[in-house]
C-alpha cells in the first residue's frame, strides 16, 4: 500500500490481498482482543452512509479502539485547490484539515463520492487523494464515485468463503437500472479484484454505460497477469448464462456525468436490467451478490434478494472483518 | 417480551416488570461493572432527543460496552412497505437496514414518533414494528407516538423509591396544553405500568383527547388484575383532588392526528389546563411528576416545577438506571 | 476555577495556570493512563467544530472516558431566559436541559459563538452561563464569541516550549482580513493568558476593532501585576517590529456586531492586514501562531504559514494535551 493509506484495490498486490483476507478469516472466527486499544480512527462523512459508518465503528470497538465521527453538517466547507486565495465559501483548507487530524488521531477514513463535475474531474478524487497527500497517518477510502476498495475486500471474502478457489471461476458483474445516478465506486473496485483473484469476469451493461477506460485496462493486465479473463458484453441474457456469481449494481454513465436529466433520459429504456429470477435461471445456480443498499424491485426483485443463492447480508457483515484485518495490518 | 424485544410497556408481565425494577435500583447502588465489554447498542433517531440519548449512551458506558448512534441526517429515506417496487425515494428498504445491522450491533434502539398521517396509520408503530420483525437482535423502543416504555419505567422506578409501596396509590395522569401537536407515548406507557403496579390511576383530560381506546381498555384490564383501577375525568380540579401523584403532559388529539391547524383550534381554549400551586395544593400532598421536555409556564408552573414536590429529575436520572437493567436482561 | 468550571481564562490564577501547563507537559510526554475510566463528557456544539470537537474526544479516551456529543441538529430549540412563559419557539429551558445532563455526564463543555444581538447582548455569553449556572457539574467554555480559553492555553503551552520562558517576551497579537465576521474568543482569551504570563503584548488592529474594553482593563491590570504591558497599535507594520511571537487573527467589530453588512464594508479597505513575508521580516524571526481555521492567501500567506517558524500545528496539537491536564483537575 503507498504510504500504508488504503485508497484503491490497486494500492495492494496479490500476496497482500491473500493476507488480508485471511486475516480477516481469523479475525471472524476469533475475535482478535485490545489490539487497536486506546488508537482512534478519524471517520469523515460527506455522504450518508449505514454499512460503512457502523462497520468500522464496531470494527474498532471490536479491537478495543475508538472511532470519532465527523460528517459534512459538523463542518464548514474545505478548500482542496493548491496556492487558493481563499477569500470564498470554504474556511480551511484540506491540507490544515488533513494536518491538524492527524495530530489527533491515528488513522484517517474519507466518504466523497458526491458527483461535483465532469467525470474526468471526478474520477481524480481530488478531496480523498488531498488528505492522503498531507495526512501523516493513514487514509482509507470510504468510497468515491470512482472506487470503494472496502466493499471489494468484503465481496472476495464472501465468494472465497461460498466457492474456496476464485482462480477460473465466472463472475459476471450486471449493470442494473436505478432511478438514480449511482458512483462506479463499488464495481471498479470489485471488478480489479475479482481480476487479480484470477477470475473470469463478464462485464454486462448497455451501451453508453463503458466503466472507467483506465480502470477496465488495468483489470485486464491483472486478469492476464493472474490467470483470468475480463470480457465485456451489452446483452444481459447472454452474460448471465453460465455464471457462477452474479454480482447486481447499477451504475452512472461517465459520458453525461454532470448532466443527471441527461442520464435520466438515457435510462429510461433500460429498465428491463433488473435482475430476476429468470435471468437467475440461466446461470449455473449462481450466488446472487449486492453490495446494498438496493431498490427492491427495481434493481433486483425480492424473490432472488431474499432467494437461497443470496449472500447480500453476507457481504455486508463481512465488511467489519476485512475492516478488522485492514486496521490491525495499518494500525497495529 | 416477545423475541426478547422492548416495543411496549405491554410487552412486560407484573413479575417481569419487578425483576426490572430490582434489577435497575440494585444497580443504581453500585456500579455493576463491565458486563456488556465488547457489546454494542445502535440507536436510530428520527427526532431529536435529549435524555433518551444520552442516558441510553451512559448506560452503555457504565456497562462497558458501547453506542452507535445514527440520526436520521445520516441516512437516507426508507421504504416500510413489503414488496414495494422502490422507485420512489426511498434508497433502501427498512428489512435490508434491519437485517444488515443485525450483524454488526447487539441491539437496536428505534426513534420514530413523527407525525406520517391518520392516527390508525400512526398507531400501527411501521417503522418500528418493521425493525422489530426482520432484525435478528433485540430492538428497543425509544419512543413512538404510541408508547414510550423506557420512559414509563423510569417512572415507576421514581413513584417506587418515594412512595414505597404503589398497589392502591392515587395518580392523576393530567393532560396539560401545550402550542405543538405531541404524542401519545409517555402517556400510554405510563397509564399500563401503573395500572399493572394496582394503582388507582385517574386519566384527567379536556373531551376530545381521549387517548387510544385499545390502550384504555388494556390498562382496564391489568387494572383490575391487579387491584387497581382506572378512571377517566374531563374535570381537571376534581380529578387532581386527592392525588398522590400528579402526572403532567400534554398529548395530541387523535380525532385530527393529520390536521395540526384544527387540533391548534380546538386546544385554544384549553390553556387553562396548566399545573400551578393552586391545583397542586388540592392534592393529597402530591408529588409532581413530568417526562420533559416541559414547556415552563405553559404546561406547568416555575413553582411546581421547582417545588419540593418535584421529582422531574429524578425520573430522567432513572432513565439510566433502568436502561442499564434493561440492557443487561436483553443482553448479558 | 469558580465552583470548578472553565469558562474564561481568568478563572484561572497564574499558580494554576502554571500548574495546569506543567501538567500538559507531562501528560503529553507520557500518557497519564486510564484515569477517567467510566467518566463522561458531554459536549454540546452549536456550531461546526473540528478542532475542539476532535481534540476533546481524543483527550477523553486517551484518559479511558467517554465523550458524549450532541450538535444543535440532534436538540430542539432551548430558552435561556428566566421566567419565560414557554409559548414560542423553544421546546426545553436551558435549566432543564443542564439539570438533566448533569444527572447523566460527569462534566458539559459548550460551544455557543454565534452572533445572535448586538455585542452589549452577546459578551454576556447567556447560553454558555446558564449551563455552568444550573448545572451540578463542571462546565467547560468551547468557544463563545467573548472567549476561547481552551484555545488560549494550547497556545501558552506552546510559546513556552518554544520560548522556555515567556516573561517580558514580546508578543504581537495581529488583527487580519476575513471575509466574514469572526468572533473575539481567542483573542480575548490568549490576550488575558499572555497578560498574565508577564509577556510584553502588542494588539494591533485597525480603528475600529477594538477589542472589549473590559477585557482590554483587566489584561492591562494582569501584565501589571506579573511584570508585562499590553499596547495597543493601529500600525501593523511597527507592531510586527521586534515581535519575537507573531499571533495572527481576525475578529469582528463589536460596534457594527448585529450589522454584517456594515462591517463588511468597514473591513473592504482593510485587505492589506495580511501576514506575508515582508511584515515576518520586520519581527525578530517570530513565531508565526494562529488558532486555526486560517483563510490561506488572505489572513496570512502560504509562504508563512508552510514557513520555518509556523507553529500552527503545534498550537492544534496541544489542544488534547492542555484539555487531558484540564479533565484530570476537574474530574479526577
Amino acid at each position: 500500500m503507498s504510504k500504508r493509506d488504503f485508497l484503491s484495490t490497486a494500492d495492494l498486490s496479490r500476496p497482500e490481498l491473500d493476507d488480508l483476507l485471511d486475516l480477516a478469516a481469523r479475525a471472524k472466527g476469533k475475535r482478535p482482543g485490545q489490539v487497536l486499544a486506546g488508537k482512534t480512527l478519524g471517520l469523515l462523512f460527506f455522504q450518508p452512509s449505514l454499512r460503512t459508518r457502523v462497520s468500522f465503528e464496531v470494527a474498532m470497538v471490536q479491537l478495543g479502539g475508538h472511532c470519532i465521527n465527523l460528517s459534512s453538517d459538523d463542518l464548514y466547507e474545505l478548500e482542496p485547490e493548491e496556492q487558493a486565495v481563499m477569500d470564498g465559501a470554504a474556511e480551511e483548507h484540506v491540507k490544515d484539515a488533513a494536518r491538524t487530524l492527524s495530530r489527533y488521531v491515528d488513522a484517517l477514513g474519507i466518504r466523497s463520492a458526491a458527483r461535483s463535475g465532469t467525470w474526468a474531474h471526478d474520477r481524480q478524487e481530488l478531496l480523498l487523494r488531498s488528505y492522503a497527500k498531507y495526512a501523516g497517518v493513514p487514509v482509507l477510502n470510504l468510497e468515491t464515485s470512482f472506487e470503494h476498495p472496502c466493499q471489494a475486500l468484503a465481496d472476495v471474502l464472501t465468494m472465497r468463503e461460498n466457492l474456496v478457489s476464485l482462480k477460473g471461476r465466472r463472475l459476471t458483474l450486471q449493470w442494473c437500472y436505478h432511478p438514480e445516478p449511482k458512483s462506479l465506486g463499488p464495481t471498479h473496485s470489485i471488478l480489479q479484484a475479482a481480476a487479480m483473484m484470477g477470475m473470469q469476469v463478464t462485464l454486462a451493461h448497455p451501451l453508453g454505460f463503458e466503466v472507467d477506460a483506465a480502470v477496465l485496462d488495468r483489470s485486464r493486465k491483472l486478469a492476464q497477469e493472474h490467470g483470468g479473463s475480463v470480457q465485456v458484453s451489452n446483452d444481459r441474457q447472454a452474460a448471465a448464462r453460465g455464471a457462477e456469481v452474479l454480482y447486481a449494481r447499477s451504475w452512472g454513465c461517465t459520458k453525461h456525468w454532470d448532466d443527471a436529466e441527461r442520464e435520466a433520459m438515457v435510462k429510461r429504456s433500460l429498465q428491463d436490467w433488473r435482475v430476476d429470477e429468470a435471468l437467475m435461471a440461466s446461470t449455473q445456480n449462481a450466488l446472487l451478490m449486492h453490495p446494498l443498499p438496493v431498490r427492491r424491485n427495481v434493481a433486483a426483485t425480492d424473490a432472488v434478494l431474499d432467494g437461497p443463492r443470496s449472500v447480500i447480508y453476507e457481504q455486508a457483515a463481512n465488511r467489519t472483518h476485512v475492516q478488522k484485518a485492514l486496521l490491525m495490518q495499518l494500525l497495529k
